[in-house]
Parts: C-alpha cells; structure tokens; sequence
C-alpha cells in the first residue's frame, strides 16, 4: 500500500488567507513550509488511487502528484473514488472539483450521506456517481486490493449544518482502517478525532502507520492566539497535548508510525525548529511536509 | 484603478485533473504556463479590494497576490467583497473559502442570489455576509471609489440546477462595468458571455480595458479535443472566432485594451506558439499570464 499526504493542513490551510498570525506571516513570506488542506490518496496495486476526503484545494493537490495524473486515454484517471471521514466543508468541498469524473465511488457515514444529499444531487447532474455507507456491513473492499473498516470517533455536527441542537446525535465523525491484503500493512486515517477512545486503542494496536488528528497542540491554543476567549473545545478536536490529549495515548504504540495530520494554522507544530515539534519528536511522532509518500 | 488577473482558466484549470489532452499534458510537464481557474481583483485606492467572481482556486490565488495579504490587525484584510458575474460552480466555489470573514459584501444578479440561497445560509452561519442586487438601481458604488453597473449578457443555467426546463429565463449571466471616479479609467469584466449584442458594444466602446470570455476559440471546439460529438453550443459561450466569434466584434474596439480570459484546456491560445495565438494578437487581443496587473 502505498499512501500519499497531498495536505496537511486543517480548513483554512496555511497560511490561512485571511490569518496575519506570526506562523501564517512564516509561511506566507516563505519561512515556513506552506500547507494545503488535509487530504490523502491511497492505493493498493498503484494503478488504483482512491482519496481520503476531498479537500478544497483538491485540484492543485492532484496536479502535484504525478501518480494521480490522467491518461492514456484523453479522459482515463486512476481515481476511482473518495472515503469520506466527515461533512466538514474542508473535508467535502473537493468533491466540486471532481464533478464529472465517471464512474467513482463515494463512501460516507450515514449522517454524513445525509447531509451532503443536495451536493449529491447537483453533482450527479454532471456524472452520476455511487454513494455507499461506510459503516454497513462491517467493511468494504476497494479496487486494488484493500479492506476498509470505518470507525466512529466522534459526533462534531458540521457549523454550517442549520438547526444544530435538534440534529440527530450520530457517526458524524469515522476513521478508517485500511489493510493492504498482499502486504498485511495497516494504515488507520483519523484526521477529526472528538476525543481518545478505545476505538482508537484497538485501532492502533494493529496498525502499521496512524494519521491523526493534530488539529491544535494545546487546548487553549485558539484563545492564545487570534480571537481571544474563542477557544475551541467546541470545534470537535482532540488536543495534542494535556491529560486528555493523543500524544500520551499514541505513546503506548511505539510499533506504529504516528503522524500528525490536520495541523490548524494556530499550531506551534507548523515550525520545525518549535519546542513544541521537538517534544512531540521526543514521543516519536512525526510531523510531514505535504507530498510524502508512505509504504505500508 | 489596479485589476489583478489572480486565475485565466475556465472550469476544472489549466490543467484540468482528469485529462490528458495534448495541452494539458504540456501543461503538467511545465511546457505551457498553468492557469487557475478565472478570477480578478480590482481596487481603487490600493486598500479595499473586490473580488470579480470567487474561483475554487481561491486560497492559492490570494496566498499568490501580495496586495491582498491579511493584516497589520491579525484578522484584517483588504477584501471586502465579491461580484458574482454568474452561478457557474467554477466562479462561486470560492465563497466557502471566504467564510467566516467578517463584513463581506456580495453582489449578483437575481437568479445567481436565488439559486445560491441554500449557501448563502450555510455560509451565515460563519459570520454573516451582506447580499445586494447587481442589477438594482442602476448600479452601485464599492468602498474605493469605484462606481459599478451590472448589464445581462447571457442566459445560460448552471448544469447544477436542476428541472432546467422549467427554470424560469433570466439574467443568470451579467458583465460588469468598473469605472474609477478617480481616473476615470473603465474596466469591462465579461468572463462569460452567451452571445455578443449591443449591450457589449455599448460597454467596450467606452472600456479602457475589456476582460472577455475566451472559453472556446472555435464553435467545433469541444467535439474535436476530448469529448467526440459534444460540441460546445450548449455550454453558453460565444467562441472567439467564426461569424458570431467576439475577435470581430472586439476589432471594432482598438481604443481598448482587449484581454481574452476563462480559458477553456481545449483552447489552441494556451499555446503562445499557436496560429491561434497569433491571429489574436492581429487583431490587437491579448493573452496574459495568471498574476498579471493592470492599471486603469
């Protein structure tokens, strides 16, 4: 299996165009690495990709990555279809981007099939495309030889969703465990996580490589940084650090590589040279530029 | 008044993800420039900027344009609204990445307002934005000093939209007018035109400078590149040349400063080695690069 990280950043990406922060200031001035949103493509046998979310900045993140190219024929792509972890917007969007591409597949949770069925709808006016639950039936097996399990861990109802406090509780937020069945490699995506579980325990046991959430390294981060007092335990994300955070809990599982993916633009993980990287180094977690490939 | 060319592409960019047609091909090799999708910027004091359309390529266009970087304050920025010229999703894509900022204004015509009112309220929901007619009153005035008319120049539905037949006719297509109180100086923005008329004749003989929809050089365009027998007829742009092409009527106009935008991956002008390309520089139209800056 092979994995590729086409974004790294959470919504927004970084820098953020409307963030004067000193990390966007960084990276906008070319000091620090920029980062599209998060987002990832997997494949099994290298011939077909299938995304991890589909980011707003789908587009330039495909013309980036040679694997993913179209051809021979004037309208064949190895894309065959999109895993969905979540309906937020910087999760959903890029699914624009691919409006009449034939022939892909879709698999969302149920509230999030749900939500998106107007996106679905319009879309399908340009290529009908199939949609499937990603949680029925125990697993799914994708085109180049890999099994998909998801796994709710969390229950965020996307902002722009009306009506908020009647909204149906729900797997508003999966992981997904993928298995290369050639090569046994298991990678678990769970770039939205609400908060540590069991779930992810077993998870992570068996995995050979864990994307996760690194959203903020603080709990405190957004009231530290540019909207003060905003905080954002509301906004669904776990923190780095803390006594409830995912580095000491991704310390139990030093046989799996962890990365941290979804970094907000508020993060101190953004900067390499940060004491901030160097103590989640020293747990073993890893911070990757956009464009890295993995094997699994 | 400075105007940004931030994107010169037509829908899906240059190149387009999923084909690997000849330029787009060369495109991907860095043979030809890449373009984003069509976007402009114009402002008329250097201060407040105002978007012409909201392209997917959004974020990337305006972590490109230093002019319209975020600052001094950590959430200020020179944006403060957006004119829709249409509802096409490859020029209001872009609003989602907008939201959450605080005092935009948007401006569109009446069927543009109506079909994007499901997003106009999930995007409420991040800070809300104001929403003017472009059509009402005869014009308006943008913070600057620009003076502003919207004039209907197509008719075309976006495919999104369903029960297209019983939709109801409209100005679903406007150009806009831009003058500098200041210098005088008037930009015509008509990235999408359906067919010419006298309304456009009307608009460039009084245009120091005229953006115009060069989607398609030929009327057989589409049914030649990739797509064998689906022609183009139907997708609302005038062609560049044959009898109803706009290179003649945009002849007529050489007080004018004459651009060609919203560039289809099919178009022979992506080309500056084209005969295609020459014969538009005959007629004194140009061709220019993503980034370029222009001054009325």
């Amino acid at each position: 299996m092979k994995v590729v990280l086409l974004g790294t950043a959470a919504g927004g990406g970084f820098p953020q165009w409307n963030c004067a922060c000193a990390l966007c200031a960084a990276a906008r001035d070319g000091r620090l690495p920029s980062r599209t949103q998060e987002c990832a493509a997997v494949t099994g046998n290298g011939r077909d990709w299938w995304l991890l979310n589909a980011s707003p900045d789908l587009r330039i993140q495909l013309a980036a990555t040679r694997a993913l190219w179209p051809g021979p024929g004037p309208r064949d792509t190895p894309l065959r279809g999109v895993l969905l972890t979540d309906a937020e917007a910087d999760h959903v969007t890029g699914l624009t981007e691919l409006r009449g591409a034939a022939g892909l597949k879709i698999y969302a949770a149920p509230p999030v099939r749900a939500v998106l069925a107007p996106a679905r709808a319009a879309l399908d006016r340009y290529a009908p495309w199939e949609w499937a639950d990603s949680l029925a039936d125990g697993g799914f097996v994708l085109a180049g030889g890999l099994v998909v399990t998801a796994h709710p861990v969390g229950v965020k109802v996307p902002k722009y969703v009306p009506d908020q406090a009647s909204t149906e509780p729900g797997p508003w937020v999966t992981a997904y465990r993928v298995e290369d069945l050639a090569t046994g490699g298991v990678l678990v995506y769970a770039p939205c996580v609400g908060a540590w579980s069991p779930v992810l325990d077993g998870l992570c046991a068996e995995a050979g490589c864990v994307l996760l959430d690194g959203t903020f390294f603080a709990a405190d981060e957004m009231g530290t940084a540019v909207r003060p007092g905003a905080g954002q335990a509301a906004m669904g994300h776990l923190p780095v650090t803390g006594p409830q955070g995912s580095l000491a809990a991704l310390a139990r599982y030093p046989g799996a590589r962890r990365i941290y993916t979804h970094l907000n633009n508020t993060n101190p993980l953004l900067d390499p040279a940060s004491p901030a990287r160097a103590r989640v180094a020293g747990y073993g977690a890893e911070i990757l530029p956009d464009g890295t490939e993995l094997v699994l």
